[in-house]
């Protein structure tokens, strides 16, 4: 079944290390059917050199494992939460990217501090609280994704807007329409994180950009007054 | 027409990501005809893996398009209005390459710190000032270009000593005798761009180089006394 | 002899430049055989690119060199102690790579900030204390094993549970069940040590993750309780 | 004439861009025929894509151009007044690699922090003076030579020792008994320039290694008493 999002699935996992967002077996992309709302994720620690469509395992909307004979990624409770309350996205993505992992590291959320930001990012990109024991001892994969999305609502943020989040200690998860625009986001996310450091190396009190600079970026790309690309 | 100008520009396009300078679609080049002033500039967001010459957009010296199936770079306004004020340059190169836009995101010019900066740029890489509401929700993309140019004419900075810019909170525009030579300054600028923000880690007071130094390495390499290369 | 053993340390030898972890010659990896307890381990100063399995070296359990024409590397005294006191160990690596040993070179540990460190490091990766005159005069590179020894039984801290250290001014030993698992901790160290160091550009008082994190992340991937891979 | 030698210093040459020493043309090696004292160096300004042995330019002893269509490199007169006052070395390069030059520029040299750096470096590399107005509008590359021997004359610093230096606010250059260790040599400081700044990022008051350890790591490579490698 899905046999499509399958290889749609596995080509979204192996453009990770090819773009250099995952060393070893530290990273996970999952894609929703619009369909039936069914998810098709990696295993779990699986290698990237070997891994084939028919490794990937599909779970119902509920999060039920329905075909595949390797677990899931340790991380799947995460990505369905997320599913369940960002209605909109059609594929997920979790790494350990150097630099946004550095972010989260220092449980702060990424400034928006220039363009390339605002062409993804509208607005700071938040990080999670750190979450505490009992979050962490319990459900702990579906309690992260709790975090992420009670951040978004405390912060009025809407996921199609603001496609990345940080967690804190952790590392990053972003998003998209689908597989693909998720990994796309991931890496965007990764270079605008090491920009973003840098910048405030050489100004530890660079303010965020101005909000009409950071709206005019956004919405020439996103929305339906974007004029950039071939429309 | 201009098919020897759409093969240049298209051939400095590709060097951007063999050099490192582009992710994705994030960079453009364009190129002057100098018997007609006419621009040829790359479309906007298509991929460099599959990007040929005849996807090349054809503009006259008035910036119209006059040839070209593809939309020219969202960028082409301000490449025009670079082209108007500072005729004697034949390409201009737009990327996001980290670097260099480091240094436009924190709002600051690039100090002059040693040799390899002053075998090409005659002084600071200027900054231009953060663009206000009322550039950036207007005719953004030219008034981009005028605060360039705004920013050369306060300064009294010569383009062809300085074939560089930052703009604020975005990234840099390079330029030079013809596309090729643009993305050579553009590369230079990078690698410039990363050495000068890690002197000043070892050293944050660190004063610029002396200006008999400057002098010496730019005009080594540049106008009538020249003694650099084969001659 | 251990002809099996041989092809698994040159195997993992020749892992290191791959992985960006050595220049040149600058690392060694050896391998314990789980029955005799003979040791097998690199030559000194051979370049990787023209090693051989039959270069390698063979000590016996006591570090005598009973086959192998070519001296065995200089800090194998290192890791003759290193085997003698950490019973369970089966393979060591030493290297200079950068990140590792940047933190070295800065006499610190490497605090733990994220999951990535928490996935194999079960708290912070030590540093010893600088070697003073008498130990690096003296039998130098068994001085730096027994330095090591010793900030493991002063901290309390469990070889099995803490795969690494940083010798002072020097650079990190890992090491693991054999000497593949070894290098995979080498490598998982490089990229732990560049990204605390980042995150403490970004926030210099930034405290250590919380316990029950760093537990929850460390017990997830081993001993009795892992649910993490494949099972 | 000189052919092996022309073949040697054209290998060394190469081996800059595969090391990642040089960016365009920007470096330069040369040797020294032991037997006559005849200087073999890169020609200015010649892409390393398209240079032959035969485009090595030959000197003889005090410095004429005996043979060669092209000119020399614009540095030559700096590797003239470093071979007249070193008479142990047999080969110089000069390079603007970016993390010696980082150190170039901020006018400092590199404390010796670690055992990779002792390996090599008997102590803190040294920057010169920035040279003054005369010096540099003056015979500006044999100034800088000067200002070397200078350096290295006033810290009573021994060149065989220190085979590398750099020069305040331009970037590097390093010798050793032929082309090709000078080149190794210049590889080995551009690892150390890069671990020596980050290490003082994490701790800004480090203090330099130990000298007893210093002494340690120099001396079992190098001298009589060396023990590092085959022997």
């Amino acid at each position: 079944m899905l046999e499509k999002l399958k290889e749609e699935v596995l080509a979204a996992n192996l453009e990770l290390p090819r773009l250099g967002l995952v060393d070893f077996t530290w990273g996970n992309v999952s894609g929703r059917d619009p369909a039936t709302g069914a998810i098709v994720i990696k295993p779990s620690g699986v290698p990237y050199e070997t891994m084939k469509a028919g490794d990937m395992v599909v779970a119902d909307a509920e999060g039920r494992v329905v075909e595949g004979a390797l677990r899931p990624s340790s991380d799947f409770p995460t990505h369905l939460v997320l599913y369940r309350h960002f209605p909109s996205i059609g594929g997920i993505v979790h790494t350990h990217s150097s630099w946004a992992t550095v972010w989260a590291q220092a449980c702060r959320g990424i400034p928006a501090l220039g363009t390339t930001h605002a062409d993804y990012f509208h607005g700071e990109i938040p990080c999670t609280p750190v979450l505490d024991e009992a979050q962490t001892t319990g459900n702990y994969e579906a309690e992260t994704g709790l975090a992420i999305v009670g951040r978004f609502r405390e912060g009025s943020i809407d996921p199609e807007n603001m496609p990345a989040v940080l967690v804190a200690n952790h590392g990053p998860f972003t998003w998209g329409a689908d597989a693909r625009a998720a990994v796309h986001n991931a890496a965007v996310l990764e270079l605008v994180a090491r920009m973003a450091m840098a910048s405030l190396q050489i100004d530890p009190k660079l303010p965020s950009m101005p909000q009409h600079l950071l709206d005019r970026h956004f919405f020439r790309k996103h929305g339906p007054g974007a004029y950039y690309g071939q429309g």
